[in-house]
């Protein structure tokens, strides 16, 4: 497998410099590697933002993209480093749940904790690991190095646990996960979810506002009305055609989306 | 034409991965063209925000490169998606004027409209055709394939068209087209529209705001004064040193600009 | 020494095209270099902002990269554009401080000012330099030009003072220097300083609100609560786990931050 893209998605902001900072890290170890950055807006200390961002995005890599993720509220603690190998793709990142939606327990080939401190920067700061330990890992993994070398294999890892959807008599109950930046608000209610069911004997919900059947794209509501589609992840989602459904419906991330079924 | 360099112009913003993703489907058809991004930040749905940023920065890119851009209200509608060829470079984006500002139409070499699905992701969303159709397209052309291959000839394409400044008999009056990070007001009033009169003799104002003659950099003011210049795009501006002209004139897009000519 | 890396660090956000602009008369001029965005959220004509941003980064990145800073409010004014040669690297941007606590007076091999007008675009504007003088010359630079054909040397440039720590009888103060995109603290109280006391001897203390004494990591602190610790920049910060200092604690730059010493 090709290793010669290299994705970053982390909480870091643009100001600062610290996404930059990984970029020399990596640069000087690897100059030929093809750096993405995936997002550097996670909203700070988020994880499951995080791994929803990267869950969606990992398919469309390609093979062999090497994906480091550090939203790390736990750094410096014992929380440990990881790099998960998988027959597609890696992941380098702190183990706190990050990494766990992009990859299913079963597309895991391996677990390596990153102790080996000969791929690790020196000194090593107690704040800033995506610097010092995520960035020189994954540079020295896409040269060539293999992931046992990187430091000794993990049986297990932490797990995020996205709400499950629950089934009433008519009705399929969800809640918004996820509010992206043109405010459309993602549900976890899959498009397996609804499949079962003829998509226009459906309607949408969310608190006490009907929004009605889905649709299949943002242009099938006029200028400034909210309407409900399965989105470019997968999910459901309820969007205002050209403006913001969190602002104009008030809703946040938990916000009870309901389904009423045939 | 070399077809290495590929620029991106989107209103993605940067937290949710969306562009990062574009950049994994690039990636992944042609790992070796150099991606640049021109703006991300384009306001959301503002097609005309996104047409004055590439217009006024396409001249400063190689030949050759190829410009992505998509600010896409229309996404799933019956709006075309579109390749214009000119002789310098190639476009790529919706069917909504998006390109028009960059390309003038007796630049146009080729018009296609983007309809060979062996180009495009497979299945193909209604609501993101950045990923789909845009983004593979793009790659691969960058690979060397040539725009008839991508889909039909058309003969024409929308069109923006920027206010027009009006004259009176000692007055020239436009208005605010854009204002920048920096809160600069750019006005839809050109170096040319200027150039027949002796710079030092025009005065400019906005709204009841007397700015005066037009200088030639930020540092003719003193910090925190307004001042008249040509910018760097080519149009009349108010700025103030080191400040924000839209707060401190509490200005916005629209807003009429004269200068009063001698 | 290689110069196959450029950083960028800017002030000119993301949204106009401006630093994508650059990057584009970069790769006209060079197109195998690798650019890497270090920042261009620097707050707007924040030179000491950009110049500690610059100051941490530079280490992490390759030997001989070609640093470029653009955070220029002097723009068309009598200051003048520099490249500055360190055994390590070479920085470029205008003689305002910016690229002074980067290198210090000791580690400069030479400086040029930019006056080759061969190695700059033309027409050159009064308010865009970044895309005009420092940008194409870092390119050439970059393709092998040798620093002395870029213009003439010089033998000073502008250097920013940082507030230096005061010592009391039993007591170190120091001020905030700047705040990171999480809500840290930064302040002018470096590693060096605290270096000669014991740690868990020294208690920290912002306006009224004791902190108390240095810990490790974010870690070592409850949730929600205030922490002191040495940072990856190297310098003494107040943090909050998991939140931002600067809102709890109602803190800006040049806010007083004392050490009791023991």
């Amino acid at each position: 497998m090709k290793r010669s893209c290299l994705s970053l998605i982390t909480d870091f902001g643009m100001k600062d410099g610290f996404a930059g900072t990984l970029k020399g890290v990596i640069l000087g170890i690897n100059p030929a590697v093809q750096i993405v950055d995936l997002s550097h807006e996670v909203p700070p200390q988020d994880i499951l933002a995080g791994a929803l961002i990267l869950r969606s995005a990992v398919r469309f890599f390609p093979s062999g993209t090497i994906h480091v993720a550090v939203v790390d509220p736990g750094v410096g603690s014992t929380r440990r480093a990881l790099l998960l190998e998988t027959p597609d793709a890696f992941f380098i990142g702190p183990d706190n749940g990050l990494l766990s939606l992009a990859v299913s327990a079963e597309a895991v080939v391996r677990i390596v904790e990153l102790t080996n401190t000969q791929y690790l920067l020196s000194p090593r700061s107690a704040t800033f690991h995506g610097r010092d330990v995520f960035a020189p890992a994954a540079a020295h993994l896409s040269l060539g190095v293999q992931p046992h070398q990187l430091g000794s294999e993990l049986t297990d890892m932490e797990r995020l646990s996205i709400p499950a959807v629950e089934y009433g008599q008519h009705c399929m109950r969800g809640c918004v996960l996820y509010i992206d930046q043109f405010g459309n608000l993602m549900t976890n209610v899959t498009a397996a979810d609804l499949h079962p069911f003829p998509k226009e004997r459906l309607s949408v919900s969310i608190a006490t506002v009907t929004i009605g059947k889905i649709v299949s794209s943002y242009a099938a509501a006029a200028i400034g009305k909210p309407v409900a589609l399965i989105n470019s992840w997968g999910l459901l989602e309820i969007a205002v055609r050209n403006g913001s459904a969190a602002q104009q419906l008030n809703a946040q991330c938990g916000c009870v989306v309901s389904v009423t079924l045939p």
